[in-house]
């Protein structure tokens, strides 16, 4: 018998901790695993030996449905970088004496981008020092922006929330007979996926957001001008979907103050404000009806308009995690393969994590129109089975039921 | 037989759709009424005779039963004051026009505090003219602070979505193990019910938000530093419910550019940025991450996660406008009578207009805690019914179905 350890990393999403249900089931159902041990706010609670025997919280298998419906991390998170270990071993000391001190032979991090940098040290680090444990990726994020894999674990539940939200907005932007125009503003900080999946709303014959603006594509003000002008002709009520990491050749963008020059520990600069920024440059220009809307952390956190497809996949990856380990595997990311689109099918396998950590995969140019303001077809396709289903959510006193580590 | 007029005005709720299926399923069992016209864009399309016959849209069941989970005005709304007739009866006489034209002897206004002052202008116009019109208000509002009735049609919806989406709000801004305060800005231009709502997180045990500031209540931005300060001591994230229409007496206030000198035609302020101006008020002041996040008008408008309490009262107090007119009522705005809280029950009745057409109803001083950061138990039993219940939401490829009048 020995023990597995598992920690969540990075930002929010509301899949994540089903993930954490996953690898949490299929290793009680392994006979050989013991304590299931959950590091406190990621790898930080395995440096510091902060970390909690999942039986003993998990206790009922209420729980851990619950646990799959609860967004944001149960187990806490962190933004944290290792060193390289041949620069400084300190870390990588107290994460094999935490794991040696309990017996821990299989760890696993669900995280996103930089959560997979530690895996790929971790393991780096075990295999020279020939430590057998196990170090396995289960990756997450609401940006979908993972390389090898079709998706990434929480994208689907946000992009459900982004649709439906989007159209609520739509209503609510064509009450007045006036002229309007009404920017959404769209987390994605490289990436333009969870943008671009608004288009998923055209499946239903909603033709708006009638225009979508990525990092991805050429952006400029006057251009942006134009585009509203020409949509403003057609619809009374403009609806733009806008990436919050565009950037624009406008030449008040960096006097904008919108970028900030604050930077996380990974180097990447915090953004915000493109919404506002625009709202402005519009009202200023066009002599109508602005608004800009930011769907904030709502957008990461939706858990209760999740996707059924997205919670059930998330569960799923994590539970192939545990079987992974047990193939022997370390060193690797879980990937969905999608098999087919229609009828929807994907397969759960594992890349090397050399292969994903610290890269970004963008979205692709080709799913973008000529006037680099709309996404394709074939990108509605990709998206569409991404945001089917719903779980169902428990109410109490009329508000949905989360499951709560601490009050 | 006779004809009827049905119309929407003001700003968007999640229920006003379902007070209009209420006053078209009704006015369709009366045998006496035969075409129930909407106008469209409120009184707007009343004066211009820009009308559309409902049973011609409204076809079958199914659409009724689709347009009460549809957002916003599928007749669209309006911001229109009539003058006094006194002054000036072109508009009086525009409507007196459409109504005798068209044969409609009865006309329901679904709308706010300020649809209810037409409301009260038209019938005083046409019982002095000795006109046989009778003229009905059927109030709606997310502000809930409409006069005579115990709350308005709309408000639970939305103290809904505030409650559930506090909730996630709540779960995201603890996944960090470092101190942070997350501000959410909540609407109410006049008045701190809805923010207050969100005292409804109690009944399951959650603490936060931690403080609620009212415009009802004094606001000062130092007793608002030592408030928070003081949370710190028990709590890592400290979250805060603040109602956009608080006033403050920091001295910066007026400068800080957060209340715009526009007014609408009935003279209100927009408003907005209140959560942004405390988040620079506290990142200066506390050393701390501190976050706002602004509900917008997504708090007006999803239908996704609305209040079953409260789409089937907003349909019950639209037949009961029907009724009323029946009974040879004008003049009067309908309103839920609260008979009992446990069991919850309400009865329908009806309100001289004059007695609430142009009156703000504010959140009740005792209902607010001595340090003016809280409500009370008392705010909390009277919110919790109109929160109860989740309407049965239909997707197609994953996203609610919306009736919608035009494409």
């Amino acid at each position: 018998m020995f023990n597995i350890c598992v920690a969540q990393s990075g930002g929010p999403t509301a899949a994540i901790n089903a993930s954490l249900a996953g690898v949490y089931l299929q290793a009680c159902s392994c006979s050989e695993i013991n304590y299931i041990y959950g590091a406190i706010n990621g790898i930080n609670g395995v440096i510091n030996d902060d970390m909690t025997e999942l039986k003993r919280i998990l206790i009922s298998d209420y729980d851990t449905e619950l646990l799959k419906k609860t967004p944001s991390t149960i187990l806490g998170s962190c933004r944290f970088k290792l060193r390289k270990h041949t620069d400084d071993d300190t870390d990588y000391k107290a994460v094999t004496d935490t794991f040696l001190k309990h017996n821990i032979k299989m760890f696993f991090y669900i995280g996103g981008n930089d959560s997979m940098d530690t895996v790929m040290k971790l393991d780096g680090y075990f295999k020279e020092k020939g430590i057998d444990i196990k170090v396995i990726g289960v990756p997450k994020t609401i940006d979908n922006d993972v390389y090898e894999t079709d998706h990434t674990p929480g994208f689907g539940s946000a992009a459900k929330y982004v649709a439906t939200t989007m159209q609520e907005i739509i209503r609510d932007s064509r009450v007045y007979s006036i002229p309007s125009v009404t920017i959404v503003e769209i987390m994605g900080r490289d990436t333009g996926w969870l943008t671009a999946s608004s288009c998923v709303l055209r499946s239903n014959g909603e033709p708006a957001p009638h225009l979508i603006y990525l990092p991805e594509a050429g952006f400029s003000a006057a251009r942006f001008l134009d585009d509203v002008k020409k949509m403003q002709t057609r619809h009374m009520a403009v609806i733009i979907a806008v990436s919050e990491g565009i950037t624009c050749d406008d030449e008040n963008y960096t006097a904008g103050g919108f970028s900030s020059a604050l930077t996380d520990a990974f180097g990447h600069k915090y953004l915000s404000g493109i919404g506002k920024y625009l709202e402005k440059i519009a009202a200023a220009n066009l002599g109508c009806k602005v608004r800009s809307v930011e769907l904030n952390v709502m957008q990461r956190c939706s858990s209760h308009i999740a996707s059924l497809t997205d919670i059930n996949e998330s569960e799923r990856i994590g539970r192939g995690a545990v079987n992974a380990a047990f193939n022997g595997e370390s060193g690797v990311m879980m990937i969905f393969r999608r098999i087919s689109n229609n009828p929807y099918r994907i397969e759960i396998s594992t890349c090397d994590i050399k292969n994903t950590a610290n890269r970004v995969r963008y979205f692709p140019k080709e799913w973008i129109n000529n006037e680099q303001n709309k996404v394709t077809s074939d990108a509605l396709n990709y998206f569409l089975p991404l945001i089917q289903g719903e779980p169902e959510i428990e109410f109490c006193n009329g508000i949905p039921v989360h499951f709560r580590l601490n009050q």
